[in-house]
């Protein structure tokens, strides 16, 4: 059987790696990118390049680009709110809501002891050692996903800085989504929504 | 509202336009991308330079390393059949069913005057020029979708090169997909298969 040429059989293994890609898709996006003007393959090659000077901010490990973040370098936001997330793409989520103008803490990830992702693994350390020391604090918003893992992972969080101030600690709302019809939500969901019901 | 690092942010982008990739896949890849050790981005880059380095074949218009694709350059097929087919990516899916000994000619697309693809932006003139001077021609196989793009191409393509040596035109059977269950194929597949019945 005759197969790709060899560069182009390395590019489809290379994008087939990549999450959510598989074998046909990869196949697609190669063809993709050699149909382009040959300058693409440069600027691609360019970004990625610009992408390596990419860092994490020391302070609550989101993307930067060197040193601090941009949000940990902003003043003007509530610094006795801090927002707990797993991932640096958590915090752009939350940032479209316009709802949370504090400070973020992203953990890298969630307890899960089934893939191997143990507390020491996660930013939790840190998260410890930076509600001790971060004066005003009145509130600790973890928001993690409503998933075994997020469960495990307030469980082991709360019981790590509960003692270290006389900050609250929330989770987000369980319920239905908005705009959703009741008819298709799942029983777990509406039964959490039905518990935690509220006056109007 | 805070985005993320500008570098970043070129990457989303680009990769959001690849084939078959929305926006949140796309934030999905860059940071797969972004937490892979720091050769990762190199590695990539110079696949994405290797690729660059591939052009198409003369003759037949299938990906090559350079001149004639393996397939022209390979002198044990045989050269009394040409299967002509879309794209180079489905000269691939031929060659993996092994049903295939002959040579191949790619259009470069259907003919899909909705989308502005004329028969001129596609190698049919070169189809014709190619099946007039290939000596001992037995069939054309005509190995499109069954579309009405697919159509469209097979009515031209046969009005063009019909007159032009004694070989035969075929097209790819139409009927039901090897293993699929006739409870739940499309009327118009079921409706083909039953025209289409072969004796056994």
């Amino acid at each position: 059987m005759h197969g790709y040429p060899f560069a182009l059989q390395r590019l489809i293994n290379e994008v087939s790696k990549l999450p959510g890609v598989g074998p046909r898709m990869a196949e697609r996006i190669a063809f993709y990118m050699l149909k382009k003007e040959s300058d693409y393959m440069d600027n691609f090659a360019s970004i990625l390049e610009a992408v390596k000077k990419i860092t994490f901010c020391p302070l609550c490990f989101n993307v930067s680009e060197g040193g601090q973040c941009s949000i940990c370098a902003d003043d003007s936001r509530d610094a006795s709110v801090l927002c707990v997330v797993e991932s640096p793409e958590d915090i752009i989520t939350v940032e479209r809501t316009g709802k949370f103008k504090g400070y973020y803490h992203v953990l890298n990830g969630l307890i899960s002891p089934v893939d191997g992702i143990m507390p020491e693994k996660l930013k939790l350390g840190e998260l410890n050692a930076r509600v001790k020391k971060t004066g005003g604090l009145k509130e600790v918003i973890l928001a993690v996903n409503h998933t075994v893992e997020g469960d495990a992972t307030v469980l082991y969080a709360v019981s790590l800085i509960k003692e270290n101030g006389s900050f609250k600690i929330t989770r987000l709302a369980k319920g239905l989504p908005t705009g959703s019809d009741i008819r298709y939500a799942d029983e777990l969901t509406l039964g959490q929504a039905i518990t935690e019901r509220k006056e109007i």
